[in-house]
């Protein structure tokens, strides 16, 4: 993994290299600040790796690697907003640190700065890339819509929650992808082939991260283990248990999100066990498995060797396998 | 002004016939909404005047019009999320017809379906449209940022409002041009005085917006006459009568601004008063022409025939003698 490393090294010294006008500096310091919080930094890798694959200079694709680390930044800044988000990465919220106004602010400046990135690509991609980034762009909104949609809904399928991570989650790997390749020289039968596999390991990665709140080891995955059965989040295992639960372990269900006191290692405890019955971390294993065979076959359709899509194999099988 | 007319037929179709997804709802209805309560549409006219001026196809170049049409109401929505604003042009505000969240989430898709339309414009031209597209709108957020400031400040001074407004107002009249001279085949120098005459007409306009708010005509303003003042806004005429005033005077402007409880018309007419006293209305009408004439000034520098901008001559005059 000696290029991954060397790509997190390049995008995280390009952050750090930011320059912002000094005024005014309720503006830019929430950038800043929440650019600076860190995290996998998953997506400007992935631009990279895809122009890897067909670029000898893939650090030329750094400005699009860069819009779309700024944009999902940005999506973070708005989403805390909007979900009273009060911690992110262990830190304040920019809406808590600062203030509301100055959260909405900030992002939609941060919006901006995204594209400014993307307008330093090769003037002669720049029509092609544009209109896939701003297509993902909307669609990141278009789940976010419908993941706040859910929240009040007890009848959301798998079907409509799957397509609400996609949107949400998958298509911004995917583009991050396929900006990459597009711009490294790839033609655009692979492009898509690795939009699809990002989109792909986007599915996978979300289950993955739904299995860890109820399953995750404490130590290893750092966040508070069972927040999402503690605040009913419906996620990919809820939605199966309301939908394949019956009699008693229907009403123990319903009872326990029902609850509005209780003690909170006895509700993890409790519907853990539900989900236990229900056989619902085998379910998503194998869905998860599902997503990962799509990715790799999605890989091997492409026109180049094994060898060139090696980090991409290694990277869709640690997610699968993480524990944090 | 018969092309005039044309254009602003043309601007509204266009905004009429903008297809939506029809999912999620709650993300498009407040985008066609706020698109739909009207206005003036001077900022897309000016693009296509601009194009007009130096293409035969100026519709050409309504791409980039309904991209500042579209941005400019993404700023009006956030600003009102902003501002706690109830009402917009006579309609109640999309964060009070729907919910703040919607507001935050549908101004994000409509600045990036903002760029969606930017990208629409000749793809030999977008690398020189994009980043001044990104330049403006980056300070109209600057611009926010200031007039938030200033609020809780008295110190703000005669520059330091009137690049607030530069900021906040005036570039975006100055790049709604710049686009469409640029697309319409301008070379760089006649482009830019085009966006100097907007950034002057820009001032200007603010400034008969502010006086209007205080000699205007209720009947023809429309506007609650008197509103900056019983909110202490900090107009071109407070801050120079919160810098000119002396003695008894500025006794008196400080007990109104101070007040908590008040007789609303009783404290227009006292202010209005004060600014009277200290010639106010005089001081910002000789601006007013100052950025009259500047405007003016920019179009003669102009490598093109008086004719061709006589259309932009009348357009200032109007601004300037408005009532409404």
């Amino acid at each position: 993994m000696k290029n991954t490393e060397l790509f997190l090294t390049a995008v995280n010294q390009e952050i750090e290299h930011i320059e912002y006008p000094v005024s005014p500096k309720e503006l830019y310091d929430p950038i800043a600040y929440i650019l600076a919080l860190g995290g996998k930094r998953i997506r400007p890798l992935l631009t990279l790796m895809g122009a890897n694959i067909f670029s000898e200079y893939p650090l030329e694709s750094m400005p699009a690697a860069m819009a779309v680390e700024v944009f999902h930044n940005f999506t973070l800044l708005h989403d805390d907003v909007m979900d009273k988000a009060d911690i992110r990465r262990g830190k304040p919220t920019v809406h808590k640190k600062w203030n509301e106004n100055a959260a909405i602010l900030s992002g939609d400046a941060m919006l901006i700065l995204a594209y400014q990135f993307l307008a330093k690509v090769d003037p002669l991609k720049l029509p092609q890339l544009l209109p896939l980034f701003s297509k993902t762009a909307v669609e990141v909104c278009e789940g976010q819509q419908f993941d706040m949609e859910f929240e009040s809904r007890m009848d959301v399928t798998v079907d409509e929650y799957m397509e609400m991570i996609r949107l949400k989650t998958a298509v911004l790997l995917g583009c991050a992808l396929k900006l990459g390749a597009l711009h490294g020289g790839a033609d655009l039968k692979d492009a898509d082939l690795l939009y699809e596999y990002g989109e792909s390991i986007g599915l996978a990665f979300q289950l993955k991260d739904d299995l860890l709140d109820v399953y995750g080891d404490v130590a290893k995955f750092g966040k508070n283990i069972g927040g999402d059965i503690v605040s009913n989040k419906k996620t990919f295992l809820l939605i199966n248990a309301l939908q394949k639960a019956d009699g008693e372990l229907k009403r123990d269900l319903d009872a326990w999100i029902a609850k509005q006191t209780f003690d909170r290692e006895e509700k993890i405890t409790a519907v853990r066990k539900i989900y236990d019955q229900l056989h619902l971390k085998e379910l998503s294993e194998e869905r998860m498995k599902y997503y990962y065979d799509k990715a790799i076959h999605s890989l091997d359709q492409m026109s180049v060797g094994a060898d060139k899509t090696k980090d991409l194999r290694e990277l869709a099988f640690q997610l699968m396998f993480r524990e944090s």
